[in-house]
């Protein structure tokens, strides 16, 4: 979907080209950059489509597909990138490396059927584009001899069924986020699956990549919402039965769930959706330390009490986020409910925060009652209350992919990691992964800033996530993004963390996943990949390695 | 594990040799039958280790295997059977069709994998052995030309390391429930996970089969209290990362988790443990139907209170175990925690139950405190509190095994059905498969019981169980097991719901696992365990058909 209404999608960064940092905004975050950096930054860039250079399709579509297809310049190279740094970049700069040779657009699961058989006969590589929100090179056209098409699912978008009764849906794999709330909001019914992508990804999306979303405890990611699983592997249709859980064997979705558009390609599924909340408790908790907020966020973690909020902000980016002024971490502390009250949780986890040195002066908050019908514009203003340090870190959750867009424009190196690891070493990885992540960006480009917040969080351990920003000077901002990337990465699989936590393998992780994974399971998801794809239609080069 | 000290493991049935029933009580059983069935049951079967056929051996080891080896043949007999129905009726009439031809006791992953190696090269079809509870045939020697060597791992028995920080350990394949919990409870902690076999069961099995535990909400099944496997497959060693939680390519743990020794031998976990419990509230709620008990555990599992228990017995179970005299469905309904109080959750929950019509006379009960250090003898009653229905009920489901044993020696035809549903079909398909199991047995035994219980709720499903007891009369009960076994299954799949919830698929359940499960998936796992397993030497014609 590249419009809506009045609004147009970037081509060749995040979001919708409206929101995009206008020219004040960009020479504000310039005079940023040179006092927190010292260093002057580029001129912006001026994204021009007209420098992108498409070369001619390589392909010839039949006749029965043909209404499906497009070879649009401009659509391709849309289809041809997600929204790493690294695509935004080469974007910007001109120097995508391969277009893809066409878009293809089904309306339903027997196109997607066609299609795949169409590309194995001919010779075509297929990649299962939803949202296009891939930071991780997942959707990009791989060097590969044959021609490319993008599989666009934006034409399934629909939620076909609701059981109320069981509190599940059947959505289509290609709709929005904002789309599926809209379908499910006039039932009292909300998926409540927010990644900070949630306005421009799809279901399929979500469910190729494990995304993970709105709730830091319990049903962290899209896996635990999951009923079943409707896909098109190349060997025929994949549906598994509606269960509320089984133990027949493997499970079959924790075999798609993952898999990245290299198995099959996800047409539908039935989701567990939920009642929406009516009691929502909030607070606002500061800590001494970093540290000492791991330490109540573990205990959290770990008492059963289930907040659906629990994210961890170091000093920085509680300051850039407004949540907090000075020099304190931050806990944003969230608990909601459709059924009972939840003063006594909050009580006791304040007692719990309390317990590490946390202060919450403000105290907690809490509402009842269903809010205004959300405007699909306004995603994540409806996963709290709208008071206080949470709403503002959820305003700059938002606004994030823009800023960092501007901050590639000014030639600066924006990177994120994410991870989990066992609570054992959640403080020595992220004091590891803070000094190779500063050390490294620091020695290449003179300057870093690095900040830590933590996203989830388990009884047996967290998931960390750092962000770093570096002036490129002189130098190629791509090649330094890859020095850092290396360095950090190396630390993670070193660790015995995970490469990620919930922005998924793609190409970028590609050589860090296979250190991580099991070699004999390597194997087996080989096997099982040249049995359900044995010409290498889907996404080669993504999980299984082109040898 | 054959002995403890004083008591012996049955040879032919469940359990402790010591427990199984006495004449006396076989004789009181046997008025119930008159009773109830208005048959006079056989006279009861004298088990007979003499009676039954034990070949000679079909293989010869090599030396360096040959210390891990025994070809004694009541060692023999008693790995050739599961706790099915049908094994205990074959074992006591000496008719097991096939008898493993030695087992082998490793007593470190080394030597498993030196084992599989000799096994792939001799033309060895190797079983893994748990603790042999299973009621699916699960652990039976296939029909397979090959010589069979059961692979039992009671000597890796050992919590090896105890994470107190990530509340995980270490845990070997081999370990029994009793032996987990006596190794834990002197750090606090429990694994918390108890099927009706813990006592005899091991948690390589556990993970091997997708074990069904304790908790009625949440981590229903051992899959979810998993941080990471090791395991041995004929390919090779497969470790995964130790990890709270991940998105990086489908989950390795999550091949492993329900294959049932056929993809690889689970030779340690890292589990996620609890503190043990402190605070508990339990309340034994009557309804006037099963129906109104239904709608009440519905509301239950999708309010977010997650009750540990929540348990609906129909009125013959309540009856049966004592938990309610009359004709009332009842619900064992139970919260506990570690770290905080549970009147608010459960005053939640009785309000809840009381507009579905629910009554609890006797009110909610709370303690405060941990238990004594319960004997391992006793295993399920450290999971509540030890008042009223709940600890009645417990009482009977430990026996129940026992019970069985001594109506299949009386003739009886027992078995139980589990599956689990959505909710929208919850209604329908308990009276479908309570009609099927009650008509075919009458039909071929002249009468038959039938009753229900509900054993794990989830917000969009639940998972009922039934049990069904008939007099076989002068037929052959284990074909009259097959025929009720067919009737029943052929339901439980036409109608969309699962073949097992929490038995496994085994040799029994495969006929429906294949026509439940997608077809691509089967095809994947396949070529998984044609890679994993070239030679096909682990458990055949379990999950995959040999052809």
């Amino acid at each position: 979907m590249t419009t809506d209404g009045s609004r147009q999608r970037s081509w060749w960064g995040w979001g919708w080209e409206e929101q995009q940092l206008d020219a004040a905004a960009l020479g504000g975050l310039g005079s940023m950059v040179v006092e927190r950096f010292g260093v002057t930054p580029r001129d912006p860039v001026r994204p021009d489509l007209a420098g992108v250079d498409v070369p001619e399709p390589r392909l010839e579509v039949p006749d029965a597909l043909a209404a499906l297809v497009t070879a649009d310049g401009e659509d391709r190279v849309r289809h041809s990138r997600g929204n790493a740094f690294r695509d935004v970049a080469r974007t910007l700069s001109g120097t995508l490396p391969r277009i893809v040779d066409a878009v293809v657009r089904p309306a339903d699961a027997d196109d997607v059927e066609r299609l795949l058989d169409w590309c194995g006969d001919a010779g075509v590589v297929c990649i299962p584009f939803g949202g296009g929100t891939s930071v991780v090179g997942g959707v990009n056209p791989p060097a590969d001899p044959r021609p490319v098409v993008s599989l666009d699912l934006e034409r399934l978008d629909a939620v076909t069924d609701v059981d109320p009764v069981s509190l599940a849906a059947r959505i289509e794999g290609g709709a929005l986020g904002p789309t599926i709330e809209d379908q499910l909001r006039p039932h009292g019914l909300t998926l409540r699956h927010f990644p900070q992508s949630w306005e421009f990804s799809t279901l399929g999306g979500w469910l190729a990549t494990r995304a993970g979303g709105h709730y830091a405890t319990l049903a962290t990611h899209i896996d635990d919402l999951t009923e079943s699983i409707e896909a098109v592997t190349p060997s025929g249709r994949w549906t598994s039965n509606r269960l509320p859980g089984s133990g027949a064997g493997p499970s079959p979705d924790r075999m798609l769930l993952g898999s990245e558009g290299a198995l099959g390609v996800v047409t539908a599924a039935w989701m567990r959706v939920q009642r929406r909340p009516v009691f929502r408790s909030q607070a606002t908790v500061a800590f001494g330390s970093f540290s000492r907020g791991l330490g109540a966020v573990r205990e959290l973690a770990q008492s059963g009490l289930y907040p659906a909020n629990c994210r961890l902000l170091d000093p920085h980016e509680a300051m850039l986020s407004g949540a907090a002024a000075g020099d304190a971490s931050v806990l944003v502390l969230g608990f909601e409910s459709a059924d009972h009250p939840l003063e006594p949780a909050m009580a006791r986890a304040l007692e719990l925060t309390a317990d590490h040195g946390g202060r919450c002066p403000d105290g907690p908050k809490h509402r009842t009652g269903d809010r205004p019908s959300a405007r699909s514009a306004s995603p994540l203003l409806d996963t709290g209350t709208s008071e206080g340090g949470s709403a503002a870190w959820r305003r700059t959750f938002l606004s994030a992919p823009y800023l960092r867009d501007g901050l590639v424009r000014l030639g600066m190196v924006v990177e994120t990691f994410e991870t989990a690891t066992t609570w054992d070493r959640v403080d020595e990885l992220i004091a590891t992964l803070r000094e190779t992540a500063s050390a490294t960006a620091t020695r290449l480009a003179g300057s870093a800033v690095v900040s830590t917040r933590i996203t989830h969080a388990y009884p047996d351990g967290a998931a960390p996530y750092l962000t770093v920003i570096a002036p490129a000077g002189e130098r190629d901002p791509v090649a330094l993004w890859d020095e850092v990337k290396a360095a950090v990465s190396d630390e993670i699989v070193t660790a015995g963390a995970t490469i990620t936590h919930h922005h998924a393998v793609g190409r970028d992780h590609l050589p860090w996943y296979l250190r991580q994974r099991p070699d004999p399971f390597g194997a087996a998801l080989a096997a099982a990949k040249r049995e359900l794809d044995p010409a290498g239609v889907l996404n080669p080069g993504v999980l299984v390695p082109t040898t």
